[in-house]
C-alpha cells in the first residue's frame, strides 16, 4: 500500500494543522473544532516573531500531515472524533494594532456563532483580547471563563499610552465586560511585572491568580482543581483557555519573545491542558508567544505548542466520548500489569 | 480592496512553489513548467537534510505565494508566461536508494512525456540521475545536454562499493548512455575531488569540465558561452539544467553538505541561469543539495536556491516571448538616461 | 596609563554609538552629526526585528567605546572631526504605526532645525518616511535629495490597505512633496517587486533608479556619479542618505528581514558610502532593517552597519577637512612605494 | 608535572571514547566493554544527522581525554574498572539500509562471542536491530533482555513500505526472534504513534510498554523495578539496553531527530542507567538518536548522550566491584553528617 | 505620561544592571548593595567567553532598564529597597592572570571596605578567588562562610602547573585563609572530578559538600538547611554566595563554559537563592561561568542569571524589611483563598 | 573493495590533519612539513574560541581523513607530494601567556632546526610572536620575511599594559629583531585601528603595508608581486605566511573574534596562498584567529581555513615538483579546448 503510493501521483502538503481538512468559514458545522492562525506580532514589547507561530505550530511536527493523530494512551484520535478542521490565518494589516484585533474578533466570532470551538494560533498575546470577545460574542459577554496560563499577569493598565499590547488583554476583556474578573484563572505567574498597584487592581477584580511559587507551595493539582471549579461555575457557558506558551520554562520553550526563567515543565503543562479539555466544556482556546525564530536551528517551541494544542483538544475528545457513552480505544497503551 | 481582504474568509498558504497552481499528473498540458519535489538526501556523503530541500526552496521568499513573480528588470512574469503547476513531492521510501531513483525516473518521465518541462527540487544530487534519465527517456537516450552548476564532478566511480550516491550521477547517466560525455558542460569545480584517474576518465568522454579557476582566468561568460553552444548542437533535444547549490560560495550558501570555499558569487549565478534560460531550449532541470537545517537561523540557502529557480524560469519566458514575436513588459525597470 | 587605569574605579560603557557623547536635543550646536535611533519595526512585512537594531549597530564593534575611530587610511577621525553626538532612541508606542511616525519627525526635524546631521539607526525602512520629512521640514519641502541603497524600490501604493509600511516610504515622501521624484537615486534594486504599473509610477515621477543588473552592466561608479550629481543638483539643500542594510549580499548582511540574493559586496558600499560623504553635502542619513537575531552567534550585520555609519561618517569628515583647508592626517596608511 | 608536560613534544587526541585505548576486534579479552560506532541514519524518518552521532558522543566533554573518569560520589572510575576500549566506527555503505544493517551485525557478534560488551554509539534506532542481533547470535536468540528507553514504541509494522527503518527494529527483533516481546521493557513512551492497531499487536507480543503517562502516576521507581525484573529473569542471559536520547524532554536533548515534548529529565535517566548497570547483567547496550548539528551553537544533547553512557557503565562498574568483594573507593565524595 | 514621554527628548539606556543608578566607588554608602562586572574568562578550562557575562547578565531582561523591580509576590522592590548601584566593570589586562585577580581583589575589597555588599558578574569562577578574598580583607580572613552553587568542586591542585584558573579557587581560597574549608558549603555536584585524592582532601578540610545525588536522595530543603546554619554559625561574620550557572541542569543554561547534564532546575534555584538571602546574612555574591555566544540566538542562560541575581536581592530586601519591623507590601500577589 | 572495507575490522580517525600521519618531534626528517596545533585564545581581545581552532582546521573537510589531498586543477597531491606530518598540539597552561608563548617557540624551532616546515594552526594572532620567533631561531633572526594577511596591523604599543595579545605581535617581532620591519609584507589592512601614531610607527620600520583599499585600487596581483618580491630578497631565507581568517570578509568567515566587513574573497585568497607557495620558498607559516563556536550550525570557517592551509601547500608541492624538474600530473583537470 505505501509501495503502491510511491508510484501514484506525488502530492503536495495542505498547510493545514497537521493536515486536518480545509475548511471555509460558510460550510462550518457546530461542534467542529476550527483552527484559525492570528499571525500578530505588533503587539509585542520584547522580541517579535510570533506571526510565524501559526505556521509553525501547523507544522511542528515530524509525522505525517495525514490529519491523524491517534493519542497513545488516551484511546482516542482527537483529529477524528472532534472533528477538527483548519480555516487558514486571518488576514491582516501588519504594524495596524486595531484594525488587527477587529479582523480577528469578526473571523473569531462567527466561528463561535456557527457552533465552532475556535482554537486560535498566535501570535503574541494582545490577540487573546480579540479571541475571547469573539467567543464572548457568541457565547455571552460576561459568562466565558478564562483559564490563562502565563509568566505574566497580562493586565497592564496601558500599552506606552495606547489600548493594546501583549501586556494588556486581560485588562481590556475584564473592562469591556467580555470576561468579568471573577472567571480569570490565571496559573504560572512569576517575576517582576506587574507592579503593585496592577496587584491591587487585581485583586479588586476577583482575578484568581496563582504564581509559580503558588503552584510549588500548594501543588498543580491543587491550582488546577480551583480552575476546573471556576470553569464549571453554574453560570459560565465554558471556557476559554489561554495558554501563553511562556508559561512554561525557558529551557524548553525558548522560541518566545518575552522569556522568564523558572516555569512549568512540559510534561506538567501537557498533562494539565489535556485535564482542562477533559473536565471542563471548552467553548474557545489559543496557543500564543510562539517566535520560532530564537531556537534555531533546534526548533522545540513550536513542536511542544503543535502539543499542548493536540493534548487539549485530546482531552475535548475524551470528554464528548464519555458524553456520548462511549469509552476509551481498549487498544490504547495502558501500564503493565 | 486589500482593507476588503481583511474581512473575507480567511485562507491557508497552498504549499505550493510560491502559490503557483497544483497540479496532478495527468492533467498537465504541453509547455507547462512542472516543480516537482525530491525530498531524497540518503545519497549524501557528508551532511545529510537535502530532503527538507523542497518545501524549504518552496517556500524561501518574503513575498505573498500568489502566484506571481513578475520580473524587475526582465519585463516578464514567468509564473504567468510560461505557466508553471506544482505537482508536489515525489513519495520516497527513506534509506532505499534504488527504489527511490525508480519513483523519481518515472514521476520525470510522465511529465516530459506529457510535455511538462520537469524542475526537480532535491534533494542531494544523487537524484539528477532520475531526472535526466527520465527526461531522457522522453526526448531521446543520447540527445540531452546536461549543464552542471557544482564544486564537484560527481563522477565518482562507486558510492562505497555501491552504484548510487551523491558522488556519482554524472558517471551513471553517461554508462546508461542517457546523457553522453560530450554533452556535459560543468561549471565551477574546485577542490581535491575527483582522483586523477576520474579526472582522465573525465576527458576521455570528452566531458567539458569548467574549474572556478578557468572561470576565473578566462571569464565566466567564456565559459557560459562554452555552455550555450554545446546546449544549442544541432543534434541536441535540448537541456537539462542541474544546478548544486554547492557552486555557489558557501558564505552565501551555507546550508548544504559538502561546502568547498571559492565557488561563485550569488549574482554571477543568478545571471547566468537566467542567461540559459533565455538562449537555450530548456526541457528540465533541477536544483539540489539544499539542506536548510545548516544555515539557521539565517536562513539564507532555501531563499537563494528559490531565487535561482525563478532566474531560470524567467529566462524561459523571456525566450518564449521572444519566440512568440513579443517584447519585454514596457514597464520593466530600466537603467535611467 | 593603561596599568594605572586597571586601577582606576571602574566605568561603564554609555551605550552610545561607539561611546561618543551623549546629548539631548537643546544642547546641539550646529554642524553636529548626531545619532538617534529609530527601534521600530511594525511596518516590516516578513520578519520583524529590526527594533534591535539601534542597540546592535552602537555596539556592533570590537573596539573600546572610546568615542574614537581614526579612519586608518582616510586619515581622519570622524567621531572627532565632525563631532558626533548620541541622543538615544525616540521612545515609540510599539505597534501604532503612526504615532510613532510622528514622535520620529518630530525629533529629526528639531535636530535638523537646530542645525544638526541627524543620522537615524533603524529600525525597518518604514522609518525613512519620518526622516526624510523631518529633514525636509527643516531645510525645505522639495529641497532634499535622497540616495536610497535597497535591494527594493520601497514605492508600493499602499501596505495591507494603510498608509505606512516598510514598502511605501519612499511613495509617501514623493506623494507628501517632502522629496520629489527626481531627486531620488535608487541603488541596487533587484528581484520581483514592485509590480510593472508601480515601476511605471516611478518612471513617470522620474526617479532614477539603477538595478542590480544595472550595476553589473555599467559599473558602479558611473551609478554613483548619477547618484552625486542629482545630490549635488544646483537647487537642491542637500543630500539624505538612506541605506537598507539589505542592499548588499544576504550572504554578507543576513541579519535582515527581507534579504534578496544578489545585492552588492561589502566592500563596494563601504567605499560608495565614504565616497557619497566626501562628494556630496550630506543633511541627513539613515541605516534601516538591521534585525540582529537573524544573523546569531555570527552577529555580522550589525557590525557591518555600524562600519557603513563610520565610512559615511568618515567621508563626510574628509569633506569638512578639505572645505577648511587642511589636507589628510599625515600618518594614515598609504601605499608603500 | 604539569609544567613538564608542556616541554614534552605534543600529542594528539586519539579521537577515541574519552581516550580509553583504541583496539582491533582480533586482540579483544573477555569482560571489556567495547565501545563501536555506527554513523546510519539513513533509516531516519524527519531530521537526519545522526550519522554524526558517535564522533560527537565520543568527544562530548570538556575533560580531558584521558581514558579515565572517577565517578564522584559511586567511587569507581568506569573507565579503568572496566576496562573500556573502542573500535571504531564500523563502516557502512550510506544509504543503503540492509548492507549497513549487516555490517553492523557482524561486528557486534565479534564483539560479543569474544565475550566483550558491545555499546553501540548510533546512529539512528535502526541499529538497535542489527545490535541486538548481534548480542542474540553470541548469548543465544530469545534469551536477551531489552530495556528500551524511547518516546517511541519503534514497533511499526513496516517502513514505507520496507522493512528497516528507525520506527520498525523492535518489531522486527520480537519477529525474528532475536528477542521476544516478553522481554521487552519499554519506558518513556508517549505522544502519538504508533496507531491502536500496533499497540494491540505490541500488547499481544506481552511487551512491557511504560508509557511518560505511567511513569508520572506510579513512579519512575517502581517502573525501573520492573525492568530490572525482567532482565534478571531466571532464563535471560542479560540485558540489553537501548537509549534512545529523545526519552528525554527536548529541552534538554534538542539534538535529536524526532523530538517529542514531555520527556524524562537528564537527571532521572541518568540515575536509572546506573541503576540498571548496578543491578542488572548487561550484556550489551546502545545510545542512539543523537544528531548533534540540531543544537549547535548550545551542543547539549553529545555531552548528555557522554554521561549517559558514563552513568551505564560507572554501574556496570559498581557491580563487578561489588561481584568482586570489593567495596567503592572510600574517597568518593558523601553527604555531609 | 507614556504619551507625554514620546514627546520627550530622547534617552539612552545607561547599560548599568538593569537601569540602577550608575557609582563610582567613592560615593558608596554602607549598606548599599553593589554590582561589578569582573569580565574574566582566561581561567576557563574549556569554551571560554564568560567575558561577555556582565554586559549580558545586566541586560538580561525584556522590562525597561527604569532600575525598579518589585517582586510579583515577595512584596519589596530589591532594587530600591536595598538600595542597589553599579560600579561597572574593572578593567582588566586580558589573559594575565594574576594581575587581574589582583585588580579584582582591590575593587571588591573597597567596596566592603566602605560598608557595600559587592555583587560580582562573573567571568569564569576564577574570580571567585578575587571576590572572596576581597570580601574576607573587609571582614576578616576565616570569617566568611561561603555558599557554593556549582556542578564542579573547584578545589583543584592547581591549573596546568599554575595556581589560578575556574577549577582551582576554593582550594587557593581555603589554602590562604581566606575562607577555611568548614565555612564551605557546596551544592550541586556531579560528574567525575575532582579525583579521589581531591576529594579526600576536601573531606579533610572539612568542606560540606553536596552532590546532585544526595540532593535528589535527602532533598533539597535539607541540603540548603545546611547552608543556613553553617552561614549563621556564631562566629561568621556573614555569607558569600557564588552561584556557578552551569549548577543549573544545561537544558536550562547551556550558554556555560563546561556543562554538566543533570543539574538543578531554574525554579529550584531561584527559590534556594532567595530564601539565602533572606535567612542568611549576605555581605558579598558572585554569579559566574555565563558565556552567552553558546546559547544563540535562543539567549537562555544571561536572563536566567539576571533573575538569580534578583532573587538574591530580593530575599536580602525581605530580610532588611523584616529586620526594620516592616513587613512586605500587601499588594503582592497572593494564593486566591 | 569497499565492500571488502566494510567487513573489516573498523578503524578510529586518527585526529590529525586530514590523516596525515602523525609524528613525533624526534622522528621528524628534513623537507617534511609539520602541522603543528597552538590551541591559544588569551590573547584575543573581543570574542576568544580560537582555542579550538587547530581541532577545528584538522577535520573541517568533508572528504575521508586518508592523507590524500590531490588538487583538482594544479596535478599534485600536497600531503604526498611534500610530505606532511602532525605533532599535535603545544600543551599550554591556559591563560598564562608567556608560559605559553615560550611553549611554542620551543616546538616550533625544534621543528624548524630538524629541517621542517612548521604550519602552526592558532589560536589567536598573539602565537605569530611565538611560531615566527621559532622559525627566526633556526633559519637566522632578521632574515625570516613575513607575508602577513590581515585586517589588522597587529603592531599595537602593548595589550593592557602588558606585551602580549593578539594585536602586538608583530611589533614584539620587530623590537626582538626576530623579524625587521622591511620585511614585513602585510596585505588586506582596514578599519579604524591602530592609531596614527603607530602607523607612523610602521612606516619608520619601512613595513609594507597595503590596505584593502589599496588591493582595491591597484589590483591584488600588483600587491602581492609586491609580497613575492620581498619574500625572494637576495638576502632573505624564505617566508613566514601569517594568515589571519579576519583578512576574509566576515561574510564567509564569520567565525572569528574581531570581524572587520570589507574584505578578500575566499577565491582571491586561496589563489594567491597557493601563489604564494609556488612563487617563494615557504620556511614557516600560520593560520590564525578561526573560532569555529561562531558560525555554527553553518561551520564555515574552519572548512575555508583548512582549504587555505590545502592551497598554500599546494603551492608549495607544485614548486618542490619544479625544482626536482617534474611537471604536474597530466591527469589535472584543465580548460576544454
Amino acid at each position: 500500500m505505501a509501495q503502491d503510493g510511491r508510484r501514484a501521483t506525488p502530492g503536495l502538503a495542505t498547510g493545514s494543522f497537521l493536515g486536518v481538512p480545509i475548511a471555509t468559514l460558510d460550510e462550518l458545522t457546530p461542534g467542529t473544532v476550527v483552527i484559525v492562525g492570528a499571525p500578530f506580532d505588533w503587539g509585542a514589547t520584547h522580541r517579535p516573531g510570533a506571526r510565524f507561530g501559526p505556521a509553525a505550530i501547523r507544522a511542528g511536527d515530524y509525522l505525517p500531515a495525514d490529519g491523524r493523530r491517534p493519542h497513545l494512551t488516551a484511546g482516542v484520535d482527537p483529529l477524528v472524533e472532534l472533528p477538527v478542521v483548519d480555516v487558514g490565518d486571518v488576514p491582516l494589516p501588519i504594524g495596524y494594532v486595531e484594525a488587527s484585533l477587529e479582523a480577528i474578533v469578526e473571523v473569531v466570532a462567527e466561528i463561535a456563532e456557527r457552533g465552532g470551538v475556535p482554537v486560535v494560533l498566535g501570535g503574541d498575546h494582545t490577540i487573546t483580547f480579540a479571541g475571547a470577545t469573539g467567543v464572548a460574542r457568541a457565547h455571552g459577554a460576561g459568562r466565558v471563563a478564562l483559564v490563562h496560563f502565563d509568566a505574566h499577569a497580562d493586565t497592564g493598565e496601558d500599552h506606552y499610552g495606547q489600548l493594546h499590547g501583549h501586556g494588556t488583554p486581560m485588562r481590556r476583556l475584564i473592562e469591556s465586560g467580555a470576561v468579568p474578573g471573577h472567571r480569570f484563572v490565571q496559573i504560572g505567574l512569576r517575576g517582576y511585572w506587574p507592579p503593585p498597584e496592577t496587584v491591587a487592581w487585581m485583586r479588586q477584580q476577583q482575578m484568581r491568580s496563582w504564581s509559580m511559587q503558588a503552584c510549588v507551595e500548594q501543588g498543580l493539582g491543587t491550582v488546577v482543581d480551583d480552575a476546573v471549579a471556576a470553569a464549571g461555575a453554574e453560570d459560565a457557558a465554558g471556557v476559554y483557555v489561554s495558554v501563553d506558551i511562556d508559561v512554561v520554562d525557558p529551557g524548553a520553550a525558548p522560541g518566545t519573545g518575552t522569556p522568564e526563567p523558572g516555569g512549568l515543565q512540559p510534561r506538567e503543562l501537557l498533562d494539565t491542558v489535556r485535564r482542562l479539555g477533559r473536565e471542563c466544556h471548552v467553548i474557545g482556546a489559543d496557543l500564543v508567544e510562539v517566535a520560532p525564530h530564537y531556537d534555531q536551528p533546534m526548533d522545540l517551541t513550536a513542536r511542544l505548542a503543535n502539543r499542548l494544542v493536540l493534548e487539549l483538544l485530546t482531552g475535548m475528545a475524551e470528554r464528548r466520548r464519555h458524553v456520548a457513552g462511549r469509552g476509551p480505544d481498549p487498544d490504547r497503551l495502558r501500564p503493565p500489569v
